[in-house]
């Protein structure tokens, strides 16, 4: 019988190739198959498995390198062969990384996965600047805004005369 | 001459003891301090250096065993007694985690640190429970809210008010 494939959704950090996890690190080591993001640190890819085949999925700035559909595509085909896939994505896959989509393409597949969370970028971006996001004397709340809206949406989603009241 | 001392500031993810960065435990397995939450995992003392001396700082729902300030003179006095100091901090060091004091005491007193993003609960606890923060198609925006502002506030920095018009 065949090994039952499965998709690894995997937060690789960003930049620093540290803040890849400890469980990403065990994931990426033992992958048959590795699909990356171009924001994710290339020196990540030296940890995958020697004999493991290494995709370029993801986009930068626009210039996709492979189409979502095409990649989605891909991760299912490689968990049905019986493939242990890990995709890694730069920061967090869940926060403004669309895995929530893949996540769901994956699950009407009926393709068995798993999330495991990184360092998202506007954690570690002003950690390395040293800023704190939060400071108990000055700060209770904090809001994330996408700087990429999906392009195919009729309006914006973001209310910025509500947005400028916020304190 | 005495080795430099210097403290790490170093965020340990949230409950699953696999989400510790690889230079988290990079500094872990290599420092002389440990001083560490009651947030933290436990597991992840076993990464600790042999012969390091641990120490609980932290809280957990407001019962400290140790208060901020003597926390603080501790990562100095170590440090400045030529060791180097991991300060082991659940989720991320500088989101709603009073990393930023912790780093402002440390530069007032001269001590060189360094802080280590981790993966924020925010951002883990949804995770694990299946649920995307964002989705591409639904949010755009993502607001997070302090539950323990600093009790000796005068009054909340929170305004509902206007919270509840946050799309």
């Amino acid at each position: 019988m065949q090994p039952k494939g499965m998709v690894f959704l995997v937060g690789a950090g960003r930049g620093d190739a540290g803040l890849l996890t400890l469980r990403g690190a065990e994931l990426l080591a033992g992958a048959d198959v590795v699909v990356y993001d171009a924001l994710v640190n290339s020196d990540l890819l030296e940890v995958a498995a020697a004999g493991g085949e290494i995709s370029v999925g993801g986009k930068r700035s626009g210039k996709s390198t492979m189409p979502q559909d095409e990649l989605n595509r891909l991760l299912i085909s490689k968990a049905r062969a019986g493939k242990r896939v890990v995709r890694l994505k730069g920061g967090d896959p869940y926060v403004f990384g669309r895995g929530g989509e893949e996540a769901e393409q994956l699950a009407d597949a009926g393709v068995e996965f798993e999330v495991v969370p990184g360092v998202s970028s506007f954690v570690a971006v002003p950690n390395y600047a040293g800023v704190p996001l939060t400071h108990r004397d000055f700060c209770s709340r904090l809001t994330l805004i996408t700087g990429n809206e999906d392009p195919v949406k009729e309006s914006t989603r973001i209310t910025w005369a509500q947005l400028a009241q916020t304190p």
